[in-house]
């Protein structure tokens, strides 16, 4: 195998394969990168088992060959070399992989490319394409909304509900749930629903924020997924079981109905939280009361904190506590300058939403108090 | 106690408290910063017992009066406000801390100022002042070299060594040593040594940073040494003991004399360091010869690294090998575009300086290799 590619090409791969590679293998051939130079292309596979990634590099390939290579050190080497031009040799009776740049040689140890797991193209399966800006607003609006406790494996993970042209994305922890719903650019005829780790959302959405928009090719079966852009394709695993029917967690009615500054209201939220924070639940208070909202917590070791803020109010008054993360994570999120928060009574569960979009909801569960 | 003052100017004195907070604090009111609003002025104090910080803020008094308050929430309160302008206020009765700014309000649990230990001010000792460019200038080109292991605690330390109208600054593991000296803008009659904490050099260093150039007042006992801005008060203990006679670490006489590029050279020996790495002592290679030289590694579990790069060579032609984190440490803190090596034979140490400064000097110990 003898290829010569560019630098800054092959680092933005290894980077990003990197990232699948194991930090702690199960077997040394994981922490290797392997490599494949064919036909004017250098395909970089990595993978940990749970998930695979597949990356094409413009190459000019002088013999076309394939070997597997530390991840760790190979990244390192390619990433400090002097020149942009990089030529990588595999020399078969020394068993040496030869990485070259001006000045500069590098020889790797080897591992056997038959070692390595390569990672294989989901062939059938359900399929739809949606835009990348599209896929990666779903996770931002949704993932953060996850439980991060492995008591409920569902919960960690992120519900992708396919169906006619539209996606939907759906993550709880069983005390607030955000949903949120886009386009898709081909038709899904029966709802499909797969659950996804968060880990790897998180990857696409770290993979796909550097590129400009694109398609994304998305293939799913009952245990597996994968997302193909034009010179990338990531295979995960889904995780197993029947997600909870998440549309009965979703009020529709309510009694009162605020909008507030959606700025105002998250620096006025955290400044409070910052004394709730070691409190149980983070609990914060709300009042809703002549125009005005006093959101206030009292933390018995720290001390307490009052706020207000300007809210437009219809409904009676009405006093209610939320762990305040729970709002700070919505508000952070929320695309719109003021939003609507829907309420019923002091202990059952509020709605958040955007005044113009009726894509994304968001549910929290109140904390119950003493008082 | 009453005052208000500017929310910027608070911030910034309590960030730097902050770091003299201990994190694991003996007892509770080391915890806390100590708040002394008195004659146009909030003096604002915190301490771990090895070190302690007082910094002054301007403020407008309303009524005197001293508090401790906790660090952590009051830095954190402080710092989210959200107006210029802050009024703190302390209420005897309730024993209360009252934070206010626009529409926020916070109260804090407060602690006895009785309670705590308040520094005190070095009246006798040996006194000069240095400019703070040269005393951070002297911090920086030396406090690399200090032992991480506390086998030999004076070498967690810098070395001050202050002699007329010079302040020298010395630093060793052992196996490599940097100099470094500087004027100060008054005289020290007679030779006077002191060794800082690493980790005091390092607060000075930050602390000094974010300033414009100014005089620092040193006072210095056998035992404590304090450093003295217009708004900012340091005292700290020195490490006790003797430190060894570092004249005699320094090399006189070499047979050879290397020039090389600063910049070519850092980046050849961090890429042949990337294969050292994980072998012990991180050991490169160096190969004088012909105008050029050859730095290379071999670590039998990754693979080879060679690099050449173009020097200007006096004398034989040697073979030598270093720890390339020793190099590298001193490369980055030259400010030289080229640097002198100057050698003797493979087992001695070598010296590395800048071609028109006499003040800076770093030793370094050739490591012996089976080959």
């Amino acid at each position: 195998m003898k290829f010569s590619c560019l630098k800054s090409e092959l680092v933005q791969a290894l980077q990003i394969a990197g990232r699948s590679v194991a930090s702690k293998p199960q077997t040394p051939i994981l922490s290797g990168i392997y490599l494949n130079a064919n036909d004017g292309t250098l395909e970089v596979q990595a993978t940990d088992y749970e998930v695979g990634v597949i990356l094409q590099v413009k190459a000019e390939v002088e013999k076309e060959g394939e070997i597997v290579v530390s991840g760790r050190y190979f990244y390192e080497v390619v990433r400090t070399l002097p020149n942009e031009e990089v030529v990588v040799e595999y020399d078969r009776s020394t068993e040496i992989i030869k990485i070259s740049s001006g000045k500069s040689t590098f020889t790797l140890l080897s591992m056997k490319a038959a070692d390595f797991p390569k990672i294989t193209h989901i062939r059938e399966g359900k399929r739809f394409t949606i835009n990348s800006v599209v896929l990666k607003e779903l996770i931002r609006r949704t993932i953060f909304s996850c439980a991060t406790d492995e008591t409920r494996p569902l919960f960690m993970g992120t519900l992708l509900e396919v169906e006619g042209n539209k996606a939907r994305m759906v993550a709880t922890n069983s005390h607030r749930l955000a949903f949120d719903e886009g386009r898709i650019e081909s038709e899904m005829a029966e709802l499909r629903q797969y659950v996804i780790p968060k880990r790897i959302l998180e990857e696409v959405q770290h993979i796909l924020s550097s590129e400009i928009p694109e398609k994304v090719e998305v293939t799913c079966t009952q245990s597996e997924m994968s997302f193909k852009t034009e010179r990338l394709y990531i295979t995960t695993r889904l995780i197993e079981g029947r997600y909870p029917e998440y549309r009965r967690a979703i009020p529709s009615e309510f009694s009162k109905r605020v909008i507030l500054s959606t700025a105002e209201f998250l620096s006025a939220v955290s400044r409070v939280g910052l004394i709730a924070r070691s409190s149980e639940y983070n609990t914060i208070k709300l009042m809703f009361n002549m125009g005005e909202v006093h959101i206030y917590s009292d933390n018995p070791v720290v001390g307490k904190a009052e706020e207000t803020v300007q809210a437009s109010i219809e409904g009676e008054d009405i006093g209610i506590a939320f762990n305040s993360s729970y709002l700070i994570d919505v508000l952070k999120i929320l695309n719109s300058e003021s939003f609507i928060l829907e309420l019923n009574d002091s202990l059952k569960p509020a709605l958040i939403r955007e005044p113009d979009n009726e894509d994304f909801l968001y549910v929290i569960t109140p904390v119950r108090t003493k008082n």
